[in-house]
């Protein structure tokens, strides 16, 4: 497994494995990696000649406030998961490399950044645009693979790389939970043995708005409150937001047409935690 | 000359270019071409085994109440001032394929883009920066040909190629004049005879300015007064911007030390016009 800690290292590998032919896959990650981003990985290995992997907590994604500081960090742990599956390369720079001084470019997405956690978290996907577009022009990859626990994050690079008209197919991967239902984060590790009981509580108020609107409820605001009811009892639980909404505009929606996105934002304790579920009506039987 | 109106065309043509290992050189314009393109033409001529000329005027860098909807074209003409050059490909793709429905990418480059145009033209360089980006993903060019005379354009480009990691080589060519000093551009067509010479004063007061600067003046506000006023007699002049500025960050300079670059724009009717010219004073034969 190579090791590529400058930008033209790395620009020299990815064009000799690309002038052979080879196809080329890119999990982006954070580092602190788990069996969400083990999951990206495999698939990048089923589907490309070549894997590599980048680790890159990008600052420019965490507002004021958040846990840019504290984000966990643990390169040791992080080779020793990839190495073994067979990745190729780790791409593994610095701040300073991807943001020299004189740093003045922005790549903003706008439309379905304007909702949920580009809501909550302004500059946040205009953070991750810049980031993963950075990325894109460094590794040269084919076929790049994102969690589908960052849905709208999913959204907005298939959108950028649309628009921008480059040459690189996005694959989105479904989430990974724990045995209990809670949904793989590396923020999952600020969580207490009781925070993490609380946690539990988003993927619960999930599939109880998976049965509700499978069962043909279509009262969207109403679906809001149940979920908030859910959550409720749990004093160390705040909600950031709780959405069912248009899984392709991620508009808040009135009326649950054919399907939803629900997705919510809860911090619990300093862990902000989120997660997603889309969810289409089964069809009726009988003229509706 | 192969004309390509799609961006797949385009895409696929590119790509069996560099397949080959030719260098391709870009010449992004917006058509209604002068002598000033054509020396962009032929500098890429002499330097890349290919040369792809865009043609399109990017609706994203005009502002409300801007000149898009009378924006010189004519691609007869232009077809055949390339055509006799040995241009390999134009690309002449249309708005609603650079820009289709539910685009919503935009490309910003800060910090320089807070003055001279970027200031007069709110949005105008994000407008350049993403086609110019889009451009660049399409056809995929080694090298990309821009004009001194849109200096700050020049600057924001280089900015966005580094920031964003991008292999494209950008090279900048000096202002081509008409012989009575004018600067050539698109937006010449616009002027009366009257205003042809009004517009002559822009030239005359870099001219002064050079002068003044070379034979030791450093008082940057005095010489935009200075410039002022040898615009002050033309009553269809309206002056946009007047600067003396730093040559790298575009800021105001107070006081000029080993060089500046100073710019103009100015309103000659309908016409924005806009010319510069960068000033280094003669170095003190005294220890000063």
């Amino acid at each position: 497994m190579e090791i590529l800690r400058t930008i033209a290292d790395m620009k020299a590998w990815s064009q000799r494995v690309r002038s052979t032919g080879r196809s080329l896959g890119l999990v982006p990650t954070m580092g602190a990696l788990h069996e969400g981003h083990l999951s990206l990985v495999q698939r990048s290995l089923a589907g490309s000649d070549l894997t590599v992997v980048s680790i890159f907590v990008n600052p420019k994604q965490f507002g004021p406030g958040e846990d840019l500081g504290t984000y966990p960090a643990n390169w040791e742990a992080d080779r020793d998961l990839l190495e073994p599956l067979g990745v190729d390369a780790v791409f593994l720079p610095t701040r300073d490399l991807m943001y020299p001084k004189g740093f003045q470019t922005t790549v903003t997405v706008e439309g379905i950044t304007n909702h949920l956690c580009g809501k909550s978290r302004p500059g946040f996907f205009q953070g991750v645009t810049t980031v993963v577009l950075k990325l894109f022009h460094i590794v040269q990859p084919h076929t790049a693979y994102f969690g589908e626990k960052d849905r709208q994050q999913l959204h907005v690079i298939r959108r950028m790389v649309e628009d921008l008209n480059l040459d690189v197919e996005i694959v989105g991967c479904p989430i990974v939970r724990d045995a209990d239902g809670l949904a793989k984060s590396s923020r999952n590790q600020y969580l207490s043995a009781g925070q993490r009981d609380t946690a539990l509580s988003l993927n619960r108020a999930l599939e109880m708005a998976r049965e509700r609107i499978e069962a043909g409820e279509a009262d969207a605001a109403l679906l809001r409150r149940e979920i908030e009811s859910v959550l409720a009892p749990y004093a160390d639980a705040r909600i950031d937001y709780v959405s069912v909404c248009d899984a392709d505009t991620f508009e808040e929606l009135e009326v649950i047409h054919d399907k939803a996105l629900v997705a919510l934002a809860v911090f619990v304790g300093k862990a902000r935690l989120i997660d997603n579920c889309l969810i289409e009506r089964v069809p009726c039987k009988e003229p509706c």
